[in-house]
């Protein structure tokens, strides 16, 4: 049995089309009459926008546990006091949780697909699993060298490979994540990259994200922490790189030349106190450029709606130009450059693309009139308005209510274990 | 008769508790016990947030009608090519149409007052007095000298006053609205302020928006325009000034000796490339901050939790520190500050306090777990999680449904005129 959409609007349509998914598949777009089979399950959309759903190309979901913890602390003593004591306590259990309301929350801003780091992650697959989006998950590995704790960390991550790289149906990825330059040494570095290249991986690890991290490396080095990478070899696969928030012009040509995709994480940048990536010179310099929520902890959302406008936005302040980045450029990053970033095939709600489709009411007064629907999207839109949303054919949220899990139950468990945390 | 809301919190509470509201006032606060008389209607509010409300220190309302319209090109085009031509077509009815969607956009978003500039302002106060929330409204003046339009200009100013100053049970209030330094001649000036003083009216005044603006004022008069303010004696009358992005160290010891009020509008200024103000340097100053939208058309949203926590993030991303502005100052600006800015009295959810109220949800996933109530709210909250708006006692946003007014009638009213204007 097939589900039928009717009347959704794309981005490029001036009419509203019908749009049938058959599987995980969209096999037809046009008019009810042309492509409608007997026994369709017809779906009235009524007009609204259809998407291919957001992309989320740099998150930590089980931070979630700490949205809004001491947010007004120094980066260290967030870290040390706050963070890493809850971590440390963390069981899977929790971490399975956790990721779960963090999965909610994502499919109800319209996230099909996510690059999550983390630790405890056979939990962080399951909650995956049972959610329903995809996913590139990622062990994040900290060791020194080889010897002090690197072996056991690779092994760690080839394990996981090995039983969720390519589960579920295909919708987990499995990526090698070396944590950043600074807390993985030279031969876990190189360790890393020819573990990603002997399993077909991508590596998903921190760049650049504070001046501090590029003052001190420069200071040890001679080099930026992405000229360090290509010295020793470590951008020979292909690598999604959080942050970059301080980078050279060099930087930004090495990244073009190696390939090397970028998640964009402006907000997390803004309330840690980073700084502001140079977004414009990556898009001028053609690197693929996605956006990534980074942990709640530092954002406090995972909205990357929110985050495109917070991108776009702030793109044309530093810029003091309006063209900096337009709203349809905008919705590119959350979408085509987000599924290249986790090396996802293109979806754009087509005949034979995969039926990740999203589906936005346009009705509310926040987002009357209408003129251009990329721009009511990028400037006008809330998460909110997102009604439906199917990964791969399945329906995951259908007007408003969430059918992959139980959403309750996930906020029960995730308050007590917030209660029991703050006891300790 | 009074209502009773049953069980709120407010952000210093650690416990829920019940708010009776009599008339236009809060009357009491305390336990259900010590509060109830007979008669009350209670309303359960379930552990919702209440706050005072947000005030909106600078917009022009009736700008929703171009939304997402051409927003990409350079200001002067898009005001030339766009934004003119279309408000010369305008009519008084328009106005009203499209100041009521903004005003169901606003209450939608927790807003209980808007300081607004334009034209056609008896259309807008007509639609204030429906709406039910605060304003300060004003005709925003345009004329090179007195002799030259101005003197016509400041007619209208005192007829809008002797018809609207203090009506609407004193909802409305009149602001004396010199457009800018540019626009407005010395003498125009010099007689605004004048007005101001002899009616006790504040004046509401668009100031270095532009880094353009100031570059030209610099040229012509050797001065920043707040320094030419000053210079001529137009900083007599309290004075709110929108933008004031581009401001030297000296304009900002000015704002304060002059207790000028600032309406920070970092979305419209990064949306029009116009910059960032220095929001870090006006609360080191001591200078009065509010937040502001400026009108749909450069924003496109008139939501101003999402302003705040932008100006939150926008300044931590400046001054690369987290503790430059921590949440609970944030909801000061949206709030308290705003509320001094527009000559309003405090309101803070406390008895003898006039009614102004909005309950704020905190049971979804993005703002779970809940560690602390500023932060969720700046940080995590989005503007559909506001369920009820009370302003001066009236309920104006019950369970998410506008009371208010027929908001399917404004849409049809809007989306008809947006059309019609798409013709021409």
């Amino acid at each position: 049995m097939a589900t039928l959409l009717k009347d959704v609007r794309r981005l490029s349509d001036s009419e509203p089309v019908c749009v049938r998914v058959a599987g995980d598949t969209i096999d037809r777009v046009g008019t009810l009459d042309d492509i409608w089979s007997a026994g369709d399950e017809i779906v009235d959309a009524g007009g609204k926008l259809a998407l291919p759903g957001f992309v989320n190309a740099h998150t930590h979901l089980p931070m979630v546990l700490l949205r809004g913890l001491a947010d007004d602390v120094p980066l260290a003593t967030w870290l040390e006091r706050h963070v890493w004591p809850i971590e440390r306590a963390l069981r899977p259990e929790d971490v399975h949780w956790c990721a779960l309301l963090a999965l909610a929350e994502s499919i109800r801003c319209g996230v099909v697909a996510v690059a999550d780091m983390y630790f405890h992650n056979d939990a962080i697959a399951r909650a995956v699993t049972e959610s329903g989006v995809r996913a590139l998950l990622s062990y994040g590995m900290i060791a020194p060298s080889l010897a002090a704790g690197g072996r056991e960390e690779l092994e760690k991550t080839e394990r996981f490979a090995d039983t969720w790289d390519g589960a579920s149906d295909g919708r987990i990825r499995v990526a090698v994540s070396p944590h950043a330059v600074y807390t993985c040494g030279e031969d876990v570095w190189r360790e890393s990259i020819a573990l990603a290249v002997r399993r077909d991986l991508l590596v998903h690890t921190h760049l650049s994200e504070t001046r501090g991290e590029v003052d001190d490396w420069r200071k040890k080095t001679g080099l930026t922490p992405p000229a360090y990478l290509e010295q020793i070899g470590a951008l020979a696969a292909p690598t999604l790189a959080a942050h970059c928030t301080h980078v050279t012009a060099e930087d930004v040509d090495l990244f073009a030349r190696r390939g090397v995709r970028v998640a964009h994480c402006p907000k997390s940048n803004a309330k840690l106190g980073s700084g502001t990536a140079p977004l414009s010179a990556f898009r001028a310099g053609g690197v693929a450029t996605a956006v990534g929520t980074d942990g709640a902890a530092s954002n406090d959302r995972l909205d990357v709606l929110e985050e495109l406008r917070f991108a776009c936005l702030l793109a044309r302040a530093g810029a003091e130009r309006v063209g900096a980045l337009s709203a349809r450029d905008a919705l590119g990053m959350a979408t085509h450059e987000g599924r290249l970033a986790l090396g996802l095939p293109k979806a754009n709600v087509e005949a034979g693309d995969p039926a990740d489709i999203v589906l936005v009411e346009v009705e509310g007064a926040h987002t009357a009139p209408r003129h251009d629907a990329a721009s009511t999207l990028v400037f006008a839109s809330q998460s909110s308005d997102v009604t439906d949303v199917f990964v791969a054919g399945r329906p995951l949220l259908r007007e408003r209510k969430l059918l992959a899990f139980d959403e309750e139950r996930v906020q029960l468990e995730v308050a007590r274990l917030a209660a029991r945390l703050r006891r300790n």
